[in-house]
């Protein structure tokens, strides 16, 4: 059993946790997902989401994985030395880390992201070129790299989350849970079209 | 502006409401989403999600579309006669009605979609028996009678509610949204491969 420890901000984009919320959360043998902010109380997602977190300094670094979304409190988060402190802390001891959209953002600015590849949402792709050292994939729904996984934008992160439960207990077992959720996985990590769009 | 009053419980599926939520959420000079629960408080979903609601008592009966999304909490919700009673006044009342999943069953025990078309999770339709008066559409991805939409399961509360933003407004509002979230929406609402599954 996996902890899923997922980092909470306000103005985290809705879809980009609960999408893979949904697909984790449901395989409830496997993973467990906990809401984490730094203060922990009530944090509001873009779309306005009053969702209750724990403090960070409740996280119990054990057997997690780490969680971080994107959305437009990234912006003012990349800037957060101590957020980001931390966030490199659970980072090195977590057994994966899963990023969705402009999450991959402050992942690389931890440095954790240097020489590995990744990708992020493709209508703030620009923001790659302040990290040069990261070997950004243009045309990816998602990148595996090691234990990091790296989703595009927003709803990417729920094909994203079906991969890394096709890598960790089958591709049947991701599978069943998309036919569940009536979803239409996007199975192939090399699937973009929206890359060509932006 | 709409409000969009979703309704939540216990045991409400994650993605049946945050789907919805990202992409009317996002058009925030047309829609405003409030969480609402029967007596307020903190709301844990099937995925243990904690949201933080207001009491229906709250609830501002103005020019309002009311979300009613499914989940296993819905079991319950079917046989408890003071929340049917609440649910039936707040539909009646509302501009637009949208059901996800399961949500479709328990509008339709409030007898408001009887002689109406719907459709529900497909997992679960054999559910739609005990509602003869409802003409249930087993192939569909969404299906709208009048002001109300019901949509298949959990996932597909996303391909209706981009479905109701293009008939409030527009084709092209809708598609940006789906672009920007870098979502295939599934523009045909009798797309339904799940139908034939099981």
């Amino acid at each position: 059993m996996y902890q899923v420890v997922t980092i909470l901000f306000n103005g985290f984009e809705t879809l980009d946790v609960f999408g893979p919320v949904e697909i984790l959360g449901r395989l409830n043998e496997e993973f467990h997902v906990n809401l984490y902010s730094m203060e922990g109380g009530i944090i509001k997602s873009s779309q306005d989401v009053p969702v209750h977190t724990r403090p960070l300094s409740q996280i119990n670094l054990e057997n997690y994985i780490l969680m971080i979304p994107g959305g437009i409190g990234t912006r003012e988060l990349v800037s957060d030395e101590i957020f980001l402190k931390h966030l490199k802390n659970f980072s090195i001891n977590a057994e994966y880390i899963l990023t969705i959209c402009t999450g991959s953002i402050l992942l690389a600015k931890t440095g954790l992201l240097d020489g590995k590849k990744a990708t992020t949402n493709k209508r703030a792709f620009a923001w790659t070129e302040h990290f040069p050292e990261v070997k950004w994939v243009r045309e990816a729904r998602w990148v595996r790299d090691g234990n990091i996984y790296t989703s595009s934008g927003v709803s990417a992160g729920m094909d994203m989350a079906l991969g890394f439960v096709a890598d960790q207990l089958g591709y049947d077992v991701a599978k069943r849970q998309s036919i569940e959720i009536e979803y239409d996985w996007k199975e192939d990590p090399s699937w973009d079209p929206f890359s060509r769009i932006y």
